[in-house]
């Protein structure tokens, strides 16, 4: 049995395990979710049969992870311990995977719904993000000054965080300025990044292919 | 000077990083936040002027940590590492620690605002949370079956999703059901959470009382 399963569909956010999974040079069993038709294993691991989730086998038990950035940490720290955070790197590390994962997440899915909190000051301190135009400011002028999360060295949080960046340039979801155009262009350079999207680029065209006309 | 400068006002998600410093029995220096007037050395460390916002001075830097849950787990790894997850605790750890930083506080919020994804399948899967009702389902039936996130023992994830919890029973956010009251009524029991909330409570009820009637 390979170290870890992973239940993903190519077309979500199981692309960031992938890739993550990619960077541990993980030893997984990849199994495809229809969202028609939930496998009872993933049930089991997660009632919400959300994607990417994946249990790792280890030491007689399984142990189920779900939400993409806590996979990524986690595959980090069972089996990639050279892209944690040194002890100095922590408070950055941290600070933007969960900036990515609440409030950038939070930003872009309300500017797509139309309930951003645009100029409206009390909305703003309600809403956990602020407003997308706030959000996008902090993310442009911290990729402004550095290579990537953490500075001159590629992290974990770079798979998470760099993987929001990657999307939102491709779907215009976040504006390409030249800060983060630049970082993109940067993550998509990992050996990892490419291994994982040749493998969900190809599923996703046989997807396509074999849909009706 | 003290280990950690916090950024607070009591009225904010500042509680949970309160509560967290005094989990970790940290050493620190408050400085309280007027909305309209944010000190200049919060926006140097973070633009946002989010809070809570944590610096930490330590080996001659200073460390900013925003987003509420990287403070409770920053406060861990360097100050509480009895309340970090053991290497078996991990997965429920991080899962949960983000599951609450995501799709619970864009569910939650979303419902505020008037734009859950309901029963929409297609919004669903496109939104990080699901729907409300399914994110709320999920939260009780993990709490049906432990007494923590990671099961029989108080983590520093207890003090992020607690809160949540915590305030979702408080302010009838979060349906008041049985698991999710009883892990309420169990997190506040804490010693730690006892005495931040009664410096924030002071604080807030000088607060209105300093108010213009």
């Amino acid at each position: 049995m390979a170290e870890y399963t992973f239940f993903f569909n190519p077309m979500s956010r199981a692309q960031i395990a992938r890739w993550a999974l990619h960077e541990a040079h993980a030893d997984y069993q990849p199994v495809f979710v229809d969202w028609d038709n939930k496998p009872q294993a993933l049930l089991d691991a997660n009632p919400l049969g959300k994607l990417p989730t994946v249990i790792h086998h280890h030491g007689g038990h399984d142990h189920a992870v779900s939400e993409a950035a806590a996979v990524c940490h986690y595959l980090a720290e069972m089996s990639a311990p050279e892209l944690l955070p040194r002890q100095e790197e922590k408070a950055d590390y941290f600070r933007w995977l969960f900036f990515a994962a609440g409030p950038l997440e939070a930003a872009v899915t309300a500017k797509a719904f139309g309930f951003d909190s645009g100029d409206d000051r009390k909305k703003q301190i309600t809403v956990g993000w602020g407003s997308y135009d706030k959000v996008v400011d902090a993310l442009e002028s911290w990729f402004a000054g550095r290579d990537y999360v953490c500075g001159s060295r590629f992290t974990m949080a770079d798979v998470y965080v760099g993987s929001h960046v990657d999307w939102g340039m491709q779907f215009g979801t976040i504006p390409a300025r030249d800060s983060l155009s630049a970082y993109a262009e940067r993550v998509r350079q990992r050996e990892a990044y490419q291994a994982g999207k040749a493998i969900d680029g190809a599923l996703i065209a046989e997807m396509q292919a074999a849909q009706p006309a």
